[in-house]
């Protein structure tokens, strides 16, 4: 089309979240990505691709499908419906997906109390929708954000307040400070969003202290706290992983949001919400926040693909509902690419004894990202540039700050990458990063 | 949970549809029926399941995939990525849907308009949210309305007002009457809603020269038209079937929400909506509006399983893109039910000559529903007691419009029963009536 050709509507006649970065940033950077196909992309925060398996998608099927008739005591009818016809908005999983929780992070959650979502993204944008009252409602989130958690909120018009990160994962004295601030300006700050183990972007995971301490604090300010946890089965060290905030949570104080995209599939588009917040309706009967959730979930998308939750269902009953073991090789391969993207780092950019680093990167424990350090501003014409003239494609770190200020630092992905596609992405990005500086750019 | 253990939440602080009965009442219906599982359901408008096959989806997936690598060129790599890895927002079925439209419903459309959802009901929510501005907008909708569309519309605050259906499906001058009305008190009515063919839940289409007036007076009006068609295969005639708002639609008038449900299968949980309607972006860009609806896709759902669209895919490719001979064997159950419905409510309140008819119903030309009226108030009371007393499910019709005025008809449904459970449910509705009547209750 062109713009010459008749035109219907304005996007100003839509809802004011069509023409806001939240939502533009990440088509932005799609487009870019696909103007400059043959960039190594150390953007892409998508799995590691190297293990999928059609013939897996076939068995997990039937591994569920058996599942029904012969644990769960179903007819032949009864499976075929329950795997093909409209069913239950919670979900038919959920009691695996208790289970896992139970294996793999020691989380005593009532099935009841699961929705299983169209991913991750519906599990939080339901959460967010149910959240959101009325216009003095504020959210609060680790900044730097995940885009997704970021353009949720403006499609159910939730401001989102940032919370400084910083080096411990969150600034326990500003989520404080910004709560309290928002309660005084007369809003009312409904949850915190927080990414506990190896944060998207920043990769930085939060200590058990500080875990107990946010949970002390959420009580303390009456808050609800929003865990988002894709990647904590992605640890580099061996050893372990830390209790998430949910397994610590003794009075319903976190609502978690859990994904099967890089622990089983993206393609089956299947994630869950934990919500055991009891709720009393208007006629006194009280059921956990799911059920709302569920209410919701109704009018959005009905249910979740039982045939695409059979997939995930198939899956975790062959590895015994736990993804730690179905997950060695992918762990291995991200941990492995982790360390070899520090290690690239550091040979590119070595320590000047007695002077101060130029170029600064985290050391992340695991998951996907480690953000770099620069002393310029990194913005969208750069990555333009960079994706053309050098055939590196990485992120903007402004993407995950809700403001326009300028930000010099980007973020690297390692997890849809091979060893020698890291070195030739950071030779690429080296060249850049010094013809920046040479250039005398900031 | 017991309303004597603590509560965290009430309803009251959550969004306020969540209170509302446009939700809350598919939640009573769903209670009713699981309380009363012996009872016949004339209530339930799921498709019938005798015809249903998990074999098959096994099929579907492997045709679809054939597909990618023999018809689309794509090497096994990138078809396992397709489908198994996040994917392209607007979906991968797109051209198989643009397909399927073209030899279906003569429809020609460019399939970068189609968006594939999770489900018709998710194309409904992502048009609603992008159609709602702000607080002067209003939707229209053909009064009774289908529950799924009044929920979506409170989940994004958008008000819907509503419009005679009457006899003849859509009463034109009362459309333009509200139409009007809304503009004089300064709102913005953004589109009508409306369901031509056997719709739910009056079971009543629009002939063909309505249809056309519909689309004038929607030009005259400057309105859009959301046309939703999911039982328009299913006529009980043969011959042509009338052609579909989208198909005589000239200038972009309609945005057709389709659905897979029950032409193939509810638990793909997969459907679309064609949005060809040309959107002028802040940097003058022109896309039509299904890359806006894309992008708030991206925030709910991020896209619909590609596992469970190759499902669609498969079948469709199955049958040459069409719908019509894959569902010869539902018509015919659905056409073979509607006329025992029917035959059986003639013989159970038999015209009687000379005396006005006491029990009235719709004899619909095609769908799953009849309207039956009855001359007493219909509610949500004498649903539990039938339920209870007389082992018979139906829908009130007070669901199915937005306001709390007594309603004196019920909605059957012949989509999930076998004739003898038809046979069984109008005894016992005919007992029930009779009661009432004989009881005087009004």
């Amino acid at each position: 089309m062109t713009a010459t050709e008749p035109v219907d509507l304005s996007v100003a006649d839509l809802h004011p979240a069509l023409g806001d970065p939240a939502l533009t940033s990440m088509n932005f950077l799609n487009e870019v990505s696909e103007r400059y196909p043959a960039a190594v992309s150390l953007a892409a925060g998508r799995p590691y691709e190297e293990f999928f398996d059609v013939a897996a998608v076939h068995r997990h099927l039937d591994t569920f499908h058996r599942h029904l008739v012969d644990e769960r005591g179903h007819t032949p009818e009864q499976a075929r419906r329950l795997l093909l016809q409209y069913g239950r908005t919670k979900g038919i999983v959920h009691h695996l997906v208790a289970r896992n929780l139970a294996v793999d992070e020691g989380i005593t959650v009532d099935p009841e109390a699961v929705v299983v979502t169209v991913g991750c993204q519906e599990a939080m944008f339901l959460v967010l929708r149910a959240l959101r009252a009325g216009p003095a409602d504020v959210l609060l989130a680790v900044a730097p954000t995940y885009v997704g958690l970021t353009g949720a909120a403006r499609l159910v018009d939730l401001p989102v307040w940032p919370v400084a990160g910083g080096p411990s994962g969150v600034d326990l004295d500003d989520l404080r400070a910004q709560a309290r601030r928002a309660r005084a300006e007369g809003r009312r700050p409904r949850a915190c969003y927080v990414l506990p183990d190896f944060a998207n972007p920043s990769g930085v995971s939060i200590d058990v202290a500080d875990r107990r301490r946010l949970l002390a604090l959420a009580a303390e300010e009456d808050l609800l706290l929003l865990e988002d946890n894709p990647y904590g089965l992605f640890p580099v060290e061996d050893g372990p992983r830390p209790p998430t905030l949910k397994a610590l949570d003794t009075d319903r104080r976190v609502v978690y949001l859990g994904s099967f995209a890089k622990t089983v599939l993206p393609g089956a588009r299947v994630g869950y919400v934990v919500a055991d917040q009891r709720v009393a309706g208007p006629d006194g009967r009280v059921g956990p926040l799911a059920d709302q959730l569920a209410m919701i979930k109704s009018m959005v998308t009905v249910n979740t693909s039982p045939i695409a939750q059979a997939v995930i269902g198939g899956r975790l009953l062959e590895h015994g509902c736990s993804l730690v073991p179905a997950n060695t090789r992918e762990r291995a391969a991200y941990a492995r690419n982790l360390r070899h993207l520090v290690a690239g780092l550091a040979r590119r950019f070595p320590d000047r004894p007695g002077r101060p680093a130029v170029v600064r990167w985290t050391v992340p424990a695991g998951g996907f990202f480690v953000v770099v350090t620069v002393p310029f501003a990194v913005d969208d014409a750069l990555l333009d540039r960079s994706a053309r003239d050098y055939g590196v494609l990485w992120t903007p770190m402004a993407h995950f700050y809700d403001d326009t200020a300028p930000v010099c630092a980007l973020r690297l992905s390692v997890s849809a990458v091979t060893p020698e596609q890291i070195d030739q992405g950071l030779d690429r990005l080296a060249a850049l990063i010094t013809d920046q500086l040479l250039g005398g750019r900031s």
